[in-house]
């Protein structure tokens, strides 16, 4: 939650360093006009406030601040660390990374700073807590905003040594990680810390060695939460009670954001779905980053108010899309509401990336139009679901170890050498939310007692205590699911011997003798009793079932009436499990029979492409109904009584959606 | 204009420095057997010429020398500065560029050198100077020839400090400099020239950062010209009345070559079409390099005599191509027809590329018989369309800002991410050239003054000069068209707050709200009244009409409706506005109109496939008439009488052209 | 042929240093019940033996010995050197390489040395002689193998310094090498030899620079040669007699093999064919290893039991597959079937490659029990065919320097830009294949004596000796079928003036004028009399008869009607030509014609999809019948009598085979 905020908060960046006084001032009426309360600033202005090491100058930012203060337009204060100042980047070269390439870079871009840099930290906790200090007090101060959409990874000598201290921490001993890592393979065995090389392409470690590249992805977390503890602990200093976030990118892979997270007092993301991203695929990316914090609201920190320019092509979004978009956020958790960017730059990368108010410099345009008539909405209903959560009792486990070891850190060692560990995970999200039944994701490591169905898709690395915990959750009478390479590796990346799924053979009853894998186009069947017929693809696991019993085989090639799908009792509890990747179809056929069993059902029943979410505070229960259809559709919300937000009308049963139109109902016991 | 020729120089590249005295004996037999009158040399003999350091070894190229002259051979000399000796790479490393990957580059290749290396001018300088000296009183001197294929772009240290003081001259003070390329954004802001980098993969500015790359590219092409100069200086020192060029690569786009021209007598170019490309585009090419120096007839310094070994696959020169190829160079102002080569290379690079005499070492080839044939054809006529130029009255402003801009420094900056410049500029000459009206190429600061019809197809770089240009232009009476991204930016590549077309607003009536970019498959339509309909591509811009009137409009999507392509009256003229990429049929279409309504119209009537060119001279006015197809095709010639120059037949009325031929017609009055 | 084995050697690699006691004990068990006689190690285990610089331990590869010899297991000693320690590069980086691509490589992968480093040689050197001083008295070792699969390539001055010499010896002085080179062609003319660089990507020689392309990969050759004396020197000199050998990757075309073999005492290489690859091709390769030294017996070193991890995707090897691929392997020529692996490691690059023991750590798996089957088997029967021959009287020459010369070292200068050298070979080779006619594969320096037809397919690269043998080959009465690119070049890659096939112009009969390149899917007709027409795509040489006679011409285009198939009368031979690259089809129509006329036929006839091949030693005559078809196939055997080896059943007439079956007859005259 947003320690201060009443109501919604609706803006985004804005760069007062670019605009003229004249500018600004016209900007803040417009912005007024649009009911816009939060403008972020000054995210990439380093080296106007601070033109020379040491010497500051805050005159143009406090006369903005002053100006919207005036305004009563709430401040998102940046430190404008992404991007650090030419000048040191010059007077000090080590601050500049080597790519993945082996290059050492040189100035230019942005989040391209040495993340273990000690004058890239020294300096980027000198102008934060400069800032802080100049500005705690400033009564429009509402927030703290750290660098900018973090994950560069870096792979200079700086790095590398600190890499070696980290190892060192973890195994202390050579041998131990020798053993732990199973360096015999390959002659990988090290004498010394100091050999270790970082996985890049000048030693094509980081597609051949796995182990070592899965470790070398959870040190860039550790180092990039350093930078970002480095700027928050010299805020704290002066605004000690404010809160503390830092974007995450759309890009959420370099980085394990449930670590991440721990050090952000809000979980705060930013959302370019391409123009072509179903709308599935959007709610699960809000659903993971509400599920960081175990339900927590957070933050839309932005999104376009038009094209994103940075797309192979870039769209317009069409009328009507920005405020699904919008309320699809906050149905989902969002407590603010935040566009990148409130006026459009004349230069540079993003010259072309949609901003509220565009180079025709004019508010009588369509983007405006629409922008502003969900900021009145929001100056209406803003107030009503803040801090609201959404319960749910299924949960799919989300882990940053598995993405990593089966897309990333070991390319040329799998099966496949293609996968999209999101789009499988998404597979089953979207069953869910096809059913607007609500799931939760969560960490391997995370407390599952509230949730009666977990899903562990690709849960590829389990260490005992996971298994432990995973065996435990399904004896004490709950559901698992789990899949192909479940179970397979230790936290090292290293397979067990004794069969896949590992750990967890027992819980899911069966072993895996062998694992196929298709073609890009190839399909094998899957074949449930009475002769329901799906497909599947990728990867084939030729297993046997010990104590489980067949779900469904396998229907072609020499492993035809092999089982695919099994299921096993195990305790009180039952857990299933799936030898390869099902058509969605199938999963659909599964998983609904897997929510029958628990009991687990939708908010309301709906016509397809209907999307329901509630969120819940200590006040009010809040019903969003998205229709993205582009034709009118109904939700069946039965007896209940809820009242439209915005329009006062009272709703209850059969109600009928407009094409593309999002409603927000709060429930009501008034008759 | 070269000074002093009496015919079209015929002839090319010869090395006979690879081959015995023999083989150049026997060599001159065949040359002018085939009506070969100019052999080009020494153009890759650096180090056969300069040994060592400051010694020379002329005594291989004096015999040379004899020989032709003897043989009544005319001389194109080069300078061998396009790739430097091994010696001089190895002796002095810094001769040798900075890729734009960060590497320095080891010897090989050729143009691989620093074009900002003081080592290399020096030494490039002396051997000019040097042969200049030598040769300068040889009767067979013809011309001379610096370097070869200027273009290779360096990104070394000399060069970075060499584009910090090119800016300096420019902007003055960093702040100025800050201003004029809005550098706030993403903290670019630069405290001293100093800081500046050159834009390459090692700070991915050259694809994030349209302004600096811009820049670096007129810094390249500014450099470049030095190296010519360096060249030229020294040469005119001994031979101050002599034709000085060098020969413009295929791959015109790395130079701007309306700048470099101003330092060359006569433009030459390298002519090495695809297989697969449609005389038209090869036209437009001819139309282009005629037009770099306002008309005045150039060189085709080079064409292969068979096929081009570069490309993907070799295609063998059809039949009858080199001769159509060579007529239509001479009739759209080429004044010498070169081959590279007149004997093949035994090795290397080009071992397989087409010669004149190739390793078969015969003249009882196809290649041989055909060039011969042509040397024939050209002993006759050759002196007669010498000098001549082609009248205009329509032109269409080619610019290398806008190229750079629109296709490489903001690779990841626009909308798209593909677009080819020429291909869509090809879209606008295709129609001129299908009906056979004559049409040049002018930048965008020439003299418009001679043309009642100017197109300034994606024109994305204008300043207020320009703009102010081309709004007198219109206003005088004349007619305009622009399109989609026509006037967006000034010269530094930011666009101008205020509704795109930016400056041109006014004299095209309009403002532009959005640009939607469309998949590569995508289209709308155009609807013109009466249910006129074609589709359009690549970008949808929606804007809205002030003064002008619509046209045409789109006729799907949530735009439909709104003006695709309008029509202003300003002062006495008309402005057209397309505000997409139109098919080929539309342009067509719209442009015919135009042609009717400014009375501009085609040579004569004629087949289509039949490509008509006029040049005229002091002495004579010479039709081209060429016949693409396979089959017989027509052209009327109406009441007009003409001699066809090698037959001496007379022609007039409907002529009718064999298949794949080409005739030239001279006119005459005797009847 | 294998120093004093008795019978087939079956196993593979194992990694005792990877697994517990326990474990290799268990393992041990296994083997010997799958019928395993041999295991190969400590293949990657260099830092195990030598923790530190000149200090060994050895204890655990004792202990391994000892229970390997008491199993009655027969030891592949392995010297480690594939890839050095992490201490080694840490310690002298001048071990690690530099890449084409200019980088200096940092520690990690395998074979990542450069091969000239002198402390990689005198530490490989060290660790091969403590291994050979210390194991040369076990009994059970039963042959060295050095290193493994050599191939990378270095391009750091240590090597380009090398390179010098090694062109200086062959060369003597630059002037030499210039003229040879012809290096006047792009000013390429050296002054000193220091002056020359390695053709990387920083200079673009590897695809512009043919002839030092081709030179450097000589030389790389040279350079790997001493690599391996360099080792099998120090083994010598304690087991001086004992068979030492090198596994040769599948990746065959870095190091040209018929010179890498002169220095090893058996040929051995490692067969991992694509799922999808034709028996056929798998086939080939195994000919080529057993040509490498002139038909002897050679080693399958490794092969996968299930699937190979680094292929895109990872199919399974079907059921029956394994053995039908070992049994190929027999058939031509292998006295050893190993397997890469016999334990499947737990990490690293290769964790999902298959195993005899996989994961599951489990015998009672489809992959144990295959590989039991078969090792029972070869208890059996492996000691019949045991250094059998197999007569051939047909060859084809297989030339390293022209397939360089025609895919690698001109990338970029020919007239295509893709060719499979491996490909067009195979298309000939395939005709033999499918006909199960027996053919050997030569060098273009062999003796050619004991064939009567020979195959030069692409012989690019053709010196007057091998011309002058070539035509003795032919005008003593035999047959020689050349190609389009048959003959071309000199051992520089240079063409040589005079029309080709050059030096060959007058075996063929013919000569060449020019050379046209198709399209990627465009083809040409070849029509022989009485209409029969095939198609031919790549290249297609526009050629003129001399004395040679049309067999077939090109049926479109403008050469429709001239010559691509051809056949001289030379000497009492003949010679045909073949001026292009036909389809399959034709070729088996011109080869079983050439067939007819030189009296060449099959071992018997088969349905299609039977493979039938025979060995020979002192004491039999064995058949090796394989039926890759899905279904049943045939032989006929005539009349001659065959004991099947495993079933003892005896067989004559026509068989039948079941499906996907191989049987191995021995040939009786028992009735």
């Amino acid at each position: 939650m947003i320690k201060g905020a009443s109501t919604i908060y609706y803006g985004g960046d804005y760069s007062p360093d670019q605009f003229d006084l004249e500018t600004i001032k016209k900007d803040i009426v417009s912005f007024r006009e649009a009911g816009i309360n939060m403008v972020t600033l000054p995210v990439f202005s380093w080296t106007k406030l601070e033109p020379e090491e040491g010497v500051y100058d805050f005159g143009w930012l406090d006369q903005a601040m002053d100006l919207f203060l005036e305004a009563g337009l709430k401040v998102c204060m940046a430190t404008p660390t992404a991007a650090q100042p030419a000048w040191l980047s010059h007077k000090y070269p080590e601050v500049l990374p080597v790519d993945q390439q082996g290059r050492k870079r040189t100035h230019g871009m942005r989040v391209f700073y040495c993340v273990n840099s000690a004058k890239y930290r020294e300096r980027a906790a000198a102008i934060a807590e400069a800032m802080a200090k100049r500005y705690c007090k400033y009564p429009n101060l509402a927030m703290w905003h750290v660098s900018n959409e973090y994950g560069t990874y870096c792979y200079c000598d700086t790095c590398r040594r600190k890499f070696h201290g980290w190892l060192q921490r973890k195994y202390q001993i050579i041998e131990n990680l020798n053993e732990k890592w199973n360096n015999t393979f390959w002659n990988k065995t090290y004498t010394d810390f100091a050999e270790i090389t970082v996985p890049s392409e000048t030693n094509d470690e980081f597609r051949f060695n796995p182990t070592l590249a899965l470790e070398y992805m959870r040190f860039m977390t550790d180092c990039t939460i350093e930078c970002f503890e480095n700027e928050a602990r010299a805020i704290r200093r002066y605004c000690p009670d404010m809160t503390i976030q830092t974007n995450i990118s759309g890009h959420i892979e370099n980085l394990d954001q449930f670590k991440m997270v721990k050090h952000m007092d809000i979980v705060s993301w930013d959302n370019y779905p391409k123009p072509s991203s179903e709308p599935g695929l959007v709610a699960m990316k809000h659903d993971l980053m509400r599920s960081l914090k175990q339900g927590a609201s957070f933050m839309m920190q932005e999104q376009s108010p038009n094209q994103q320019n940075w797309q192979p092509t870039s769209k317009l979004k069409r009328p009507g899309e920005v405020r699904m978009l919008s309320y699809q956020a906050l149905s989902r958790g969002a407590d603010a509401c935040l566009f990148f960017q409130l006026r459009q730059s004349v230069s540079g990368q993003e010259m072309y990336h949609g901003a509220v108010i565009s180079h025709a410099d004019r508010t009588d345009t369509r983007t405006f139009r629409e922008v502003a008539q969900l900021g009145q909405e929001l100056q209406k209903i803003g107030g009503l679901f803040l801090d609201g959560r959404t319960a749910a009792k299924s949960a799919i486990i989300f882990d940053w170890d598995s993405w990593w070891a089966l897309e990333k850190a070991s390319l040329n060692c799998l099966p496949y050498k293609k996968m999209d560990y999101l789009k499988k995970v998404y597979k089953f999200y979207k069953v869910f939310h096809k059913h607007n039944i609500p799931v939760d994701f969560v960490a391997k490591d995370a407390d599952f007692s509230q949730y009666s169905l977990l899903i562990a898709p690709y849960l590829y690395i389990v260490d005992e205590t996971v298994a432990e915990r995973l065996k435990s959750f399904t004896a004490s009478g709950k559901t698992l699911v789990g899949t192909v390479f479940t179970g397979v590796c230790d936290e090292q990346c290293k397979a067990v011997y004794g069969a896949y799924p590992g750990l967890l053979r027992d819980v899911f009853g069966l072993w895996s003798e062998e694992m196929d894998a298709l073609y890009e186009k190839e399909t094998n069947d899957i074949c449930f009793d009475g002769d329901i017929r799906f497909t599947c693809s990728f990867l084939c696991e030729l297993y046997h079932n010990t104590t489980a019993e067949t779900l469904a085989s396998y229907g072609k090639d020499f492993y035809a009436g092999m089982p695919v799908i099994s299921r096993n009792r195990y305790g009180e509890g039952t857990a299933y499990y799936i030898g390869t990747d099902p058509e969605f179809a199938c999963l659909e056929h599964l998983l609904t029979e897997i929510f029958e069993e628990t009991g687990i059902g939708p908010y309301y029943a709906a016509a397809e492409g209907v999307e329901i979410t509630c969120r819940q505070n200590q006040t009010a229960s809040i019903l969003f109904v998205l229709n993205w259809n582009k034709e009118e559709a109904w939700i069946d919300l039965l007896e209940d009584r809820y009242e439209n937000a915005v329009t006062e009308e009272i709703m209850t049963g059969h109600v009928t959606l407009k094409p593309y139109d999002a409603i927000v109902l709060k429930k009501t016991d008034e008759r």
